[in-house]
């Protein structure tokens, strides 16, 4: 369960009077999210989310939270920041830093088909055009130099063949260097629990929590390393009609260019790599006071292995 | 009508690839409104209002563009401008300065009950508080100065009767002067048909190309003497449950300082006089090219005069 901080609904009614969006109707926890505590929040004017930061360094919560508000306002369905009468969208609540975002209406699917995953391509071409007037930077923080540090440190915990392919692989991605690729800040980890969906149609992209400035083509990775494989559970190769579907509406908003088309089954490895990696880490290092179960690193460990087998079939 | 530019789809296709917002699904000309002209525009992502605008002046728009942008992120419910893909809300199309902002759901009321009343109460004084950390200033412009000036140029339209009572009636405001009463940039135009309501609830506030910088209290007196008459057709007079339930609530979140309290019945009289000028001024002296029929200024006579009836009543 996610909610490391508890708030009463005394409280609650309390501060929401630093807001103008009215009285608490219900507060309501929410049992998912590991790095942050949540929760559901109506009031006589709407629908909110309220977020205590736990873990993330104060001084890069204005990047998450005027990025999510750029992106509202360019018209991306992601939660937009509230202000507070000081004009702030961040605030503090029960010592913690603490944000009000608005709830999107939605929920998330666990088998997305091909409509989906267009819908999903669509929506992340847009969020890319969007992003490229963001002017905030934040490193990725699950990029290319954490990578090195976390395999040093992930390193002894692994069996031999583990280790070989995590030294393969970060050999290999070493000799990959693509500083001419479009960049902004992405959303790095649009799973698909991060996206919402009504009636068909994507509602909301949520939890810009592991956002940063990276290359386009890698948050397109991300993504398709988890909406398009055979059987998330079971197959982890590529579906070819969910991976066209994604890739033909992301194409229609913003063409891939010459160079994105030859970096692609790279960055499908990298985008595997980087969630292998970080999986391996919770589990063998994991954080004080973590409550969370870690995923299961094994997931990542087959994609990772599977795009190595697909690369040659997927430059075309 | 109020379509003075018209835009072809093909024409609004092609300008929507300046957004992040999707591709074009319909777009219907709005009968509405005199100053504007107005689309719906739906694209593959949601629902819009596009606006060309004919006769505002091109350096005051930021102040209404970025007034809305800032409520909107305090979670008042009014249009949100949407920016390019140059972060920009202020666009061009066919020549006039343009913008896209959300379309927010419901629909207007002709005969607001109390519970509507109270529900606008509540949403004007949250709007009240989230403008106040609004800096951009452009004076209301159908303020103090704007009466004199329009006074002199329709008297010599009036009948005797009529040029009595705006003469008494601007010699009476020229002795009222609130320099102390809280100010901001208000609506100042929140007429029935500029509220929307959705099952009871109030869903939006629209158009705010009237907006300026004026006192709060003037803002409420221009809802009341428009959403507390005990009949809009017949009977000016105040109707005191529905006057009584938007104070109310207006006060549950902000109330009125004593100075406001003094300044209530002028302000109820400036707020009938300014409507009266305003209706006079465009029966008498429209402005050419002017599409629509001009609302009769008889209405705000006869509330003008139940206004200046009432006063010692509304002194409590």
């Amino acid at each position: 369960m996610s909610v490391y901080t508890s708030v009463s609904e005394p409280q609650l009614a309390e501060w929401l009077r630093r807001y103008s969006v009215g009285t608490l109707a219900a507060a309501e926890p929410i049992e998912a999210g590991i790095e942050n505590s949540n929760y559901f929040v109506t009031t006589s004017q709407g629908r909110y989310v309220l977020t205590l930061f736990e873990r993330l360094p104060a001084a890069e919560l204005p990047f998450y939270l005027d990025l999510m508000a750029h992106l509202a306002r360019h018209g991306i369905p992601c939660p937009a920041p509230i202000a507070n009468l000081s004009d702030q969208y961040l605030e503090s609540l029960n010592g913690k830093p603490a944000a009000l975002v608005t709830r999107l209406p939605g929920r998330s699917l666990e088998r997305p088909g091909e409509g989906h995953c267009a819908e999903l391509g669509a929506l992340l071409a847009r969020m890319h055009l969007a992003a490229r007037s963001y002017g905030a930077y934040l490193e990725n923080p699950r990029g290319p130099k954490w990578w090195r540090v976390a395999a040093k440190e992930v390193l002894p915990f692994l069996k031999k063949d583990q280790a070989e392919l995590l030294e393969s692989e970060l050999q290999f991605q070493s000799g990959q260097r693509f500083p001419d690729l479009p960049r902004a800040a992405v959303h790095a980890d649009l799973f698909r629990d991060n996206a919402l969906f009504e009636r068909e149609r994507i509602s909301g992209v949520i939890d810009f929590y592991f956002a940063g400035v990276d290359c386009l083509l890698y948050d397109v990775a991300v993504c398709v390393n988890d909406w398009c494989l055979v059987d998330p559970a079971e197959d982890p190769r590529l579906e070819p009609k969910r991976l066209r579907a994604l890739l033909a509406e992301y194409h229609a908003v913003r063409p891939f260019t010459a160079l994105e088309r030859e970096a692609w089954p790279a960055m499908l490895r990298a985008a595997a790599l980087r969630f292998w990696l970080s999986r391996l880490h919770d589990l063998h290092l994991p954080r004080p006071g973590m409550l969370v179960h870690a995923h299961d690193p094994e997931h990542f460990r087959r994609v990772l292995e599977a795009r190595r087998r697909e690369a040659a079939r997927w430059i075309d």
